[in-house]
């Protein structure tokens, strides 16, 4: 028996745990994989560097996360950032200054189209509380319309709107069709706004990691020690008046609260006893994961940099259309990092391997030019194929589900509690905010048992 | 070692387990509940008759329906429709001579508004091929827009939207923000047009069953004797190259092929090995079940016939907004027979069976005055909260799901074959739909299977 039990190993998972012992609090974290880190993994090259195949990137205002690796020891390094910005559409390339220079190359018409969307976005943006979307002056409207109906509606140009959907591709790997227009404006906000999302200087891509992300998780794990426990995928959940019992297969653990870190598809496969009320389950059928494929290619050296890019590519042709430069740390290969994402990687993912490494290799060609065909290691990572996550980057809200579910996200149900970077207000769907949501979580059960004392 | 092993005891599953037998396979039935029926469920009274809660009519064009029940040797009855339909609007109630006028009452310019989009609606369906929605020559389009926001642009008046925003309660218990405008469209052509879904005479609710519907599930299970197993939750799937293995706790059961007989939502929480592929993964995590409460009301006598009523109501004010007379076949009493669906559904959810009593009979007393107090009994049935169902009457594909998911829907993952009325073509989301699932996926495996001998 310990006070809580935590379903997921993950970055929400272990935050929870760690600062629930913190509380003085005991714990078990159980987690379904032969590894902790989620939806964090890196890939572990012949000479030992690693190439960090899920979340990797962090920028200002992510507090937690800083905090996070000087408390355990992590040192951070700038994403490579020198040198311009490819534009790719149609065959037709242009280069940008700098990426925050966000705007594409467009026309006159086109830019004045997209300069008027972009601040009505930011307008639309102040009326919106995160914690209480549905909350919005306008949140019957917005929740009406997915972004692709918006944009049609208030985005003029063709070369205006596609921006919006790649923005939806690259940041949440879905179709701009798939996600709830008020979903699209929350997540801008809860992330400090369009530009913080896209940018590698003063954006959410400015630093990496030494090491990896990966290691954050591993870290907080040992000092876990016995109480993270692998290889155990959570099936059911029973609660009685006074405590929860979690099972794996035939083992069983019991605590007096539990927290599910988990992506709202993944909790909501769990069985529970008693069920879950009706709402609260509907709300789970209602956040699919996003759909991406990342793919690294190593080179012997970064040649886009003697051509002065800086590696980042963004593409309106697919099925490769974001790329940037992912070297590691003071070695001398070159490395670039990309996503099939959305339409494109869900055709990706029923592709062969082979298939995918010849289409990527050739969209680099037509990036970067002849060069690119000399590449020496491909790395793959199809994460809807993966049994304990089924899509990244995240979950998005289908258009009516915030105004209607909204509410049930993070609504504890008896002794469970809800974490994961789904549930997080501030950096939803960022590794900030999984540890946010972790901290959330805690800190509800640390209230609520200090009050049983 | 069965040749087919069948996930679910709905309609679907016992007609593909009937249509195998009938070929000469043996089949063995594993159903979750203590039941069989699924979405067809008879709650019995005390003197012995019942009243349906869940799908419960037949009409027209359901061929299928109408041959089991003359097989099984069950008689239909035709629905009460002698007087008009009520409608209420914000406290104002007009009378329609016949439901086969299907319009609600409006202004000549709402009408007129109204009777565009619908003829706008009735040509969309002509370019769509039901085996194929992602082909419709708009498809793209269609599928960006969500119902809500199709009606915002293309039908002017409110009264007018409000009908479209009516039927998608009415017909699918959703909001209308929350289901794809190509999910709509194919939806109303599976079921034969607008008008045979909303009609009483010469539509989907023209007839009724004796003894209710939940007696062709018993009958079928009947014929299939021990080949049926009850209580048994599936949470596994296995699959190796010759053969298939269904886990329910401890059991075990092997065939060479498989149907999954469940909605695409429960489809997805099975646990398999090898685990599904991505995109069928994802498909799953995106066709939501409906948000409904079925409540029956039976009183002395079906007084509101004396007012010349049929005891239809279509009301723009919830939460009840939808009513017929469901009175028992040669019986006395009255029976109403309403539902609190969509956002209705989901807030009327989260009260307590006291308040959904009383406010149920408040709109009642609204449609047909004080007379309306005088129920002798209530009942009522949250299929959100079936933990088993999770969502009536069928799920809905969201924004963007047809285009980029929908060729997934029945493809079969080596030995797992899909059934269920989602994934029906023709009266998806009915009975009839259920039935054909059924009947589609068995002449599949029949095929295969003759081929190897």
């Amino acid at each position: 028996m310990k006070d809580v039990i935590i379903v997921g190993a993950g970055l929400a998972g272990l935050n929870a745990a760690h600062r629930l012992k913190k509380a003085g609090l005991s714990v078990m974290v159980i987690e379904a994989r032969d590894r902790v880190g989620g939806r964090n993994f890196a890939h572990h090259l012949a000479d030992g560097n690693i190439l960090e195949m899920g979340g990797q990137w962090i920028g200002p205002t992510q507090t937690r996360m800083y905090e996070l690796c000087e408390e355990l020891g992590l040192e951070t390094f700038p994403t490579y950032n020198e040198g311009k910005v490819l534009v790719y559409n149609d065959g037709k390339k242009s280069l940008m200054g700098s990426d925050k220079d966000a705007l594409p190359k467009l026309n006159v018409f086109a830019l004045l189209s997209l300069g008027r969307a972009m601040k009505k976005v930011e307008q639309l943006q102040e009326g919106l509380d995160l914690e209480k979307p549905w909350n919005h002056p306008n949140a019957e409207y917005l929740d009406g319309e997915s972004l692709e109906s918006w944009v049609r509606k208030h985005v003029r140009f063709k070369a205006a709107k596609d921006y919006f959907r790649l923005v939806s591709e690259a940041v949440f790997s879905t179709e701009a069709k798939d996600m709830s227009m008020l979903h699209f404006l929350f997540y801008l906000k809860s992330g400090g706004g369009i530009e913080s999302l896209l940018n590698t200087d003063e954006g959410a891509q400015e630093d990496r990691i030494k090491g990896g992300t990966q290691q954050i998780s591993i870290k907080l794990a040992e000092r876990l020690g016995k109480d993270v426990v692998l290889n155990c995928p959570v099936h059911r959940i029973e609660q009685s008046e006074n405590s929860i019992k979690i099972y794996s297969g035939i083992q069983v653990w019991e605590g007096k609260k539990g927290i599910v870190a988990l992506p709202p598809t993944l909790a909501g496969r769990i069985s529970y006893n008693p069920p879950l009320p009706g709402v609260r389950d509907q709300l789970t059928q209602r956040i699919p994961a996003g759909s991406v494929i990342k793919i690294q290619v190593v080179y012997e050296s970064p040649f886009w940099r003697k051509l002065d890019l800086n590696g980042q590519v963004a593409s309106f042709t697919g099925p490769v259309k974001v790329v940037l430069d992912n070297s590691l740390h003071n070695d001398s290969r070159g490395v670039l990092v990309m996503f099939m994402e959305a339409n494109k990687g869900r055709q990706a993912s029923e592709w062969t391997a082979k298939e995918r490494e010849a289409k990527t290799i050739d969209s680099l060609v037509n990036f970067f030019g002849e060069e690119a065909k000399g590449y020496v290691e491909y790395i793959e990572k199809d994460w809807m194929n993966e049994e304990f996550t089924r899509g990244c980057y995240g979950g998005h809200f289908t258009p009516g589900v915030w105004t209607a579910f909204g509410k049930h996200l993070r609504k504890p149900i008896d002794h469970i509690h809800w974490a994961g970077s789904e549930t997080s207000s501030v950096w939803n769907g960022y590794m900030e905010g999984a540890v946010r949501s972790g901290e959330r979580a805690a800190d509800e059960i640390i209230r609520l048992l200090k009050e049983l004392i």
